[in-house]
């Protein structure tokens, strides 16, 4: 079996000067002639002059008369003058012409009636209240330069000066070819081993999002020939090719051989992560991406080449970015080896913008959906400490931003529930939880870098939960918990285990292995608490360091058999159809500071919390309790 | 004649808190279900959970072999392990399958193949290498919460976990009623008192931007009957009716008669400027709203009510505004009989955002089509003095202004020129320019508002242009002339009046009237210097003080029986088909601090004057010598 293992790792700037600059990525794109009111988001390829001024004509500026403004001159409060109808004035409204003798209109509300006479009682100044010809745009106005992305204000001005159509670049089309025998599209049957073709239609939202057309081919093979064949096509019938994934170098990875036998490639491996087993190639003077396959890695293939691609033939470029500077949460180890692209959670809390660096593996889409924005870090940089200010580049807006509820510590399905119903009923505010555990929730707000730490944390001694922790360690200022709910926590065990495993002593056996939550979760800290009690140690249990971070991972690795049992919540282990056996009822509240507590998005989360129609969802969905739910208990601090 | 004069001036604030808290403004969407392909800007009716999780298996994350763990513990650079294949390891691409035995993946750079066994030199440790099932989506997860805008992202995300269906809110329809006699099409021919139908196009393109669907009707004459079969067809047709004209009080204003007839009137009259003839009704559940025909006051209507009742709908708010600071150029005066909504120029000059405020009329388009943004004056605000520091709501990317060469000064049709080629070769850098006359952009420099002052002054005594002013206006720093255009000054005369006017004496008839430039300009220093010299009085002239900002102004205004006469430039008589008599070449050129020559931006500037392709357009033009162009004098400060 030949393999091709080792990729180039070409520094990213030297690629994009490269590959960028060369011909292929110039405008070649047909011109054509649109009516204006289809150009909506189009680039002009013409300059538009006004063919027609507006207004037209000389035009009255209000409802009254127009005047011969000689005649007015000696108007005063003491000696109106009065003048004749179809003689001295007409009656005019907005926007009539105003010709040869009248050159001037006196407003409606200044003018006294009599019959077919009027009053006036000041003079008219020659033009008042009249818009001149051209006082918009004279015949021959530049209205819209070339290169011009047309907005709705440019339609209506081009319209106005009787332009009907106007000269605009045809759209640029994107051809994608998705490659791979896993691949499904999502209205087939999932099987094992098979993953939805989720990149095609990320990258036919990207494209359309850029007023491009995006055209999706059927997916190909794991063949050099099924492959090759559909490059060519897209090739031909599009002015840029993306071969979706086979870009690495795997015992299947033909998108390299292909590309080199129809054209030429530039780059196979770029020191960018994700991203790096990239493919930078031309076909027929036209540029063919192969992208590595990892939805994340796609993305930022896409953000790093395709768009700027995109725009250089468009010859218009967005200017969208938006840069933020905010406090690094969390150190962020990077690799000399390449140019790292980090989701970063945000939120403001105080008044700093806290940055939170989110999952960082390429195949976390999630990552990406829950994103803000995105943290660069340098291909020379080995990383960045915690409290240095970086600056981020803006994925949401940063109102978005500033209404979010920013959530961290321990994780339950409920905290999902909270967002939805708080989009639902006040669509500004959101809810973000990063799920690091009731002590990474308690450490958070120690640091500021949160609003809310949910957390269920046992007292050992006292068996009471979460007030002594946050007395030991948030001691610094006055804090309150709101009270959330009382939850059944539990053994999770598959069905065809379920002869098994009843009781935590029952763990240890050879052929049960389970899997665990992270340290520093309550979840975590109460199975230590019971192993202790049953005086089990932790080497009689199979699985026992195979950690996840939330309830439904552990139910997930046991209904998938990663693993046999685990410990966690009853909804969780009801909606994945496993047994659930009791251990205890626990408290999850939520830990806000006091000086917070008048927050609107707070005062929005206690209003959900207590809502019937969230109670309603807990009662479905079961396990919990909420008798004291939103009530508040104060804390001072020392 | 009835006419009711007078509107109400209600509150912004209070008219806004009223009509849109109406129940009428909630949401009473459909929901249908749509592919999710299909779904992008869609907002949710219905949160979106994971269907499978993602990956739904255990995956190998690197190309490689899979390998019991158990059985690599005691590889080590001296003591290799040797693995045969099939057996302890089979060969993974990344992507595949992990499954029992298998628990762990060693990278294939981190293999010794001989044959059909691996070497490896140290151990894999449980885990490694392998994507959990779930790692980035866990079946039952929560995708995407209600009223959530898709996002090409989610559209993979919930792809990427098999949904392939979701719930979304219908599209909000929109339909636009215009009315008035004076409305035509733009295919239909120009004649006098018309004026093309430019909102309709501007609401349909605001209202697709919002994902919206515009209806837009045919144009109902000013009837009364006409108008309301027309609303009464779009009430029962749409969610949000708009009437586009007919707002006001003058006498053909039926908009207020008829929905008073077929529903209720909540407010006529609301205190913003522009806007103020504002209707906000409801006819059979649904806000119905008279819009003023001003194309401005159409835009801010839109803007304070109908944006924000599309948003309420689509339950979604998009959060999309972007709030500058910037220090006002120019004293702004207000009232305080109602809020004013000024559209502003911006750039970045120096460290600084100047604000300088554009044409505040109702019927100019442009601008609106110039405009960075907007500064909101309160109603009980007098006004705003220069110096002061405001915020302004942008209505571009912040990129876009500092990508911006403000220049401020003389108007010169090539300046349109300038701006379009610039877009034409670098789409980055664009060129506003307000026309301000030549000591204008003098003082403009002064005060450091402004990248460039193109002016044309002549120094009475040496009879040499720019120099002199340059040296004793702006003495204050080392300053830059970069050298324009000679160009042609004349006069212009409509080719029926010819034969009277040859000169500037010809001016002194009774059937002739001029029109003429405003004080400051080059071109009125120069008639009046001209004007001193053949001895003539200022009075003897009629029309004398009708001045106008630009030479295409003077040219439209002689061209439609405005006026008679006027001085400008030969290009502009030319293309008007003016006759044109000269009186004199003038030097054109541009004023730069020379503390900005090497600004990206200026460079640009000047490479675009001295290229063939300009030349090329000047020569087109006619009347301008160019022998100069683009060298560099520079003038030493004190």
């Amino acid at each position: 079996m030949k393999r091709n293992i080792y990729l180039e790792n070409t520094e990213l700037k030297e690629a994009l000067e490269n590959y960028l600059n060369r011909d292929e990525m110039k405008n070649k794109l047909d011109t054509s002639i649109e009516p204006v009111s289809e150009c909506l988001g189009r680039i002009t390829a013409q300059p538009v002059y006004a063919k027609y001024s507006s207004p037209n004509h000389n035009a009255a500026a209000m409802d009254g008369i127009a005047v011969i403004a000689s005649k007015t001159f000696y108007a005063s409060e003491t000696n109106p003058v009065i003048l004749e109808e179809n003689q001295d004035y007409i009656y005019v409204n907005t926007g009539n012409v105003i010709k040869s003798p009248y050159d001037a209109v006196i407003m409606i509300e200044d003018i006294v009636v009599e019959d077919d006479r009027v009053k006036i009682y000041s003079p008219a100044t020659p033009w008042q209240h009249i818009r001149p010809i051209g006082e918009d745009i004279v015949i021959g106005d530049l209205v819209a330069p070339t290169n011009h992305q047309i907005r709705p204000i440019d339609v209506a001005a081009i319209y106005s000066c009787g332009v009907s159509e106007i000269a605009v670049y045809e759209k640029v089309t994107v051809g994608i070819v998705p490659t791979g025998n896993e691949i499904i599209q999502v209205h087939e049957e999932m099987t094992e081993g098979k993953i939805f073709d989720s990149n095609s239609q990320m990258f036919a939202g990207l494209i359309k999002e850029m007023n491009a057309v995006p055209n999706i081919y059927s997916t190909s093979e794991d063949k050099h020939d099924k492959i090759k064949t559909a490059i060519k096509k897209a090739v031909k019938e599009n002015h840029i090719i993306i071969v979706n994934a086979g870009s690495s170098a795997g015992s299947k990875d033909y998108t390299k051989a292909v590309i080199e036998e129809l054209g030429t490639v530039l780059y196979h491996g770029i020191a960018i992560k994700p991203g790096k087993p990239t493919i930078l190639g031309i076909i027929d003077e036209k540029p063919v991406i192969g992208i590595p396959g990892y939805p994340v890695s796609a993305y930022f293939v896409y953000q790093i080449f395709i768009e700027k691609i995109i725009e250089m033939m468009q010859k218009h470029k967005s200017q969208n970015e938006e840069i933020i500077k905010a406090k690094l949460s969390k150190r962020i180890i990077s690799s000399i080896k390449h140019k790292e692209f980090v989701r970063m959670k945000l939120g403001k809390v105080g008044n700093q913008i806290i940055a939170t660096p989110l999952n960082r593996g390429a195949g976390v889409l999630m990552s990406l959906v829950k994103s803000d924005g995105i943290l660069e870090i340098p291909q020379n940089c080995e990383g960045i400490n915690a409290g240095e200010e970086v600056e981020v580049k803006l994925t949401k807006k940063k109102k978005q931003i500033e209404n979010t509820i920013v959530s961290i510590g321990s994780h339950d399905t409920i905290l999902d529930i909270i967002d939805d119903l708080l989009h639902k009923y006040n669509s500004q505010i959101s809810l973000t939880s990063a799920h690091s555990g009731s002590m990474g929730g308690i450490i958070a707000m120690q640091k500021n870098e949160c609003h809310i730490a949910p957390i269920h944390l046992l007292n050992e001694k006292t068996g009471e939960y979460n007030m002594s922790y946050v007395k030991r360690f948030l001691k610094a200022e006055d804090m309150v918990i709101i009270k959330g709910v009382k939850r059944q926590q539990g053994i999770m065990v598959r069905k065809d285990q379920v002869a098994k495993v009843e009781a935590i002593k029952d763990f240890i056996q050879d052929d049960i292995t389970m899997v665990n939550r992270q340290k520093g979760s309550g979840t975590r800290i109460l199975f230590d608490y019971l192993l202790k009690k049953e005086k089990i140690n932790q080497s009689q249990i199979k699985g026992y360091n195979h950690e996840v971070n939330t309830h439904t991972a552990v139910a997930a690795a046991v209904k998938n058999h990663s693993a046999d049992v685990g410990i966690g919540v009853y909804t969780v282990a009801k909606s994945f159809g496993l047994a659930f056996y009791p251990i205890g009822e626990e408290s999850y509240d939520f830990v806000v500071r006091k000086s917070n507590i008048n927050d609107e998005r707070i005062k929005a989360f206690i209003e959900i919390i207590q809502s019937n129609v969230f109670k309603n969802k807990l009662d479905e969905l079961g396990g919990y309790g909420y008798d004291n739910i939103g009530e508040i208990i104060q804390i001072k601090g020392e």
